[in-house]
């Protein structure tokens, strides 16, 4: 008789979302009149800018003709989009990545949901707390993570690294040494980063006990400070030590279009064995690349219109992330994050825990955000709002809260 | 030190593709002069048909427009495809396969190479042999394989089914209890199917022994016989011992377009735990959906327009492997395949292997096939032309072999 992975079993429901929703659905069935501003998900609401739309037109009208017709993608992606990346993002920074390095993918949380695999079922992993709920998800699923608490909402072989605005939220180095170190930055949920020379020491600290930085760089297009690190790369030893996770669905509005990519580089290796040759192996035999026409869009990001048209839509969440920040501070509450991220993070008022000050939020302002719990227990008394809503709606929005 | 998954490097190289293109490159550099006709991979050359056309160039436009923009996709799929699939695939033949039971993913082979996980680790697999090679290969990553020995290029822990001319390819029941059994039919490699009474014994056979069967129809669009199930579903019991993946690139033309499904249904289960809850789960923590316009080119695979001009296409391939199929008897080649799948699989001759074969048909004939030997020990002595190409190619292939 067949068995199944019983590593599934040990997750708690993943209940985050879809409390949400329900507690909406019923708020707005009894309440049929209000008009429910949602600045909860992190999912972008601006349409595709012209250049890439005009870009997966043509595209389309490739594959109608057998003459440019494209069939399986190569497995690592299409020499032109893998071209531009390196071109753009890695080129000017000095970082010093290939080609050969970058993996184009369906998006950022595929490879960081699959980028576990290569390593061995052992290896111990550490998250910041609060985190984007992947990271663990997936190593449960493997089997690294041991058991679960409901009571401290922790998982016995994780090591949680807290980020509160008792250390800024700048994650410290853990007391047990880790194998495998998940760092987003700009931070998701928080909205918060960290300096280039904090993130150099990660580095050196990884280089230094032997552990491995995935680091999500999802965000980085809404980097604003000038000492903050666009990629991992720019710091000084960080290929031998860490593989970076990017996405095209919070720069180019692509949450629906499905594209990213990861950086694995040729010198990261376990004794000799070569990370970007087992990831390339994985890339090879359980995916068939991105589809022609979405990596066509992800080259159009790269050139001078789109360039300029995805500036504009960061500038514009950024816009909203400003209007919630300022609002919010006017109100008097506690803010953080919304400078190098679309997330605004606010210490609840009143000693309100997360899910409180939700319903205070829904019931009185009619606004949806995320209580900061759902991403881990030191998100306690912290809650998200998003940039991501319409300028007018978040506008809208904190017209309410102010006047709360 | 982090650690790697050591079961990468039990694999042995994947050499088969990349050594076919490196002696063809050798050939062309050679004789440049050569018009070498590759009826080698299985990827299709027709353009995508204008339903699908059609409907993607509205998708992008809606993607361009905020009030008909679309973010993140529900987590199974879009409903609109997932009804589609349910009435034209399924409903028809009292499959009674719902829509909560679609997953619509990237394709076949992720779903292929993914759905392992959701098993336990020490659970036995049984494959045909020639096989598929994502099948093992993404088993051998989880460590379910064993150790590989190369002389007998087999698994320790895998149970090998062969389907050779003897046994008219028809898999027979293995000695040892598999808990799961990759079916692929109609079969890639040997282009062969079964009759609907005998995938019911396997029903019957995995129902009585616990086992999971998967079942990879990814060509079933091709099949002309009447008495052939098209789906598992079609078969007694199926919907407790049996997940079927389904892809759209080889009826739509969708290799460089990616799009899939698996069918998970919830009467599936290993003690009280649904395996549909658990794919359920996998897919909302490791994917994001397929992108909306690709979602919407599926949907319109089954618009009126759409399922006659994808039927047309099917028919201009199918013809193609009639062409391969008569021309190579009519030559004095011992034949199979190609009657419900667009794969002919021929028996090398004069005691040639499969290596030789190939080596033979592009020196002489200038014609790249794929060697049997390189789908499993029992591909040895056999050759795989694909019906893929242009019809035009293919009558030039043909008499290029007939004259040797």
């Amino acid at each position: 008789m067949f068995k199944i992975n019983e590593n599934y079993q040990k997750l708690p429901g993943s209940y985050l979302f879809s409390t949400i929703a329900k507690k909406v659905a019923a708020f707005t069935a009894a309440n049929p009149d209000a008009s429910v501003i949602r600045l909860g998900i992190g999912d972008v609401t601006q349409p595709i800018a012209p250049a890439m739309v005009q870009a997966m037109h043509k595209a389309i009208d490739e594959m109608a003709d057998a003459a440019t017709f494209h069939g399986y993608a190569p497995d690592l992606g299409y020499d032109f989009l893998r071209r531009a990346i390196v071109a753009n993002d890695y080129e000017p920074k000095n970082c010093g990545i290939s080609e050969d390095e970058i993996f184009v993918s369906d998006g950022a949380k595929s490879d960081s949901g699959n980028i576990q695999e290569i390593f061995d079922a052992d290896c111990k992993i550490a998250v910041t707390d609060p985190v984007y709920p992947v990271y663990v998800d997936s190593n449960v699923m493997a089997g690294r993570c041991g058991e679960y608490d409901p009571d401290t909402q922790t998982w016995s072989n994780v090591i949680y690294m807290p980020c509160v605005r008792e250390n800024g939220f700048v994650p410290e180095f853990p007391k047990k040494t880790p194998d495998l170190i998940y760092l987003c930055l700009p931070n998701n949920p928080t909205g918060t980063t960290i300096k280039k020379e904090q993130l150099q020491s990660w580095v050196d600290y990884a280089n230094r006990v032997g552990a491995v930085i995935i680091y999500d760089a999802a965000y980085e297009a809404y980097i604003s400070q000038v000492d903050v690190a666009h990629s991992i790369y720019e710091c000084e030893g960080a290929k031998s030590c860490a593989i970076e996770i990017r996405s095209f669905s919070k720069n180019a509005g692509f949450t629906g279009v499905r594209l990213g990519f990861t950086v694995v580089p040729k010198e990261l290796k376990c004794a000799d064995v070569s990370l970007n040759a087992m990831w390339a192996r994985r890339h090879g035999t359980k995916y068939n690349g991105a589809p022609y026409i979405i990596q066509r869009a992800g080259e159009a990001v790269y050139s001078k219109e789109g360039k300029a048209q995805v500036k504009e839509q960061v500038a514009y969440y950024m816009n909203n992330a400003k209007t919630i920040k300022d609002g919010l501070v006017s109100a008097g509450y506690e803010v953080y994050g919304g400078v190098d991220a679309p997330y605004i993070w606010l210490k609840t008022p009143k000693q309100m825990d997360s899910w409180q000050f939700f319903d205070y939020l829904l019931e009185n302002a009619n606004v949806v955000g995320t209580p900061g719990s759902g991403f881990g227990p030191s998100g306690e008394g912290y809650f998200r709002l998003t940039a991501f809503g319409s300028y007018e709606n978040t506008v809208a929005a904190l017209k309410r809260i102010q006047s709360l």
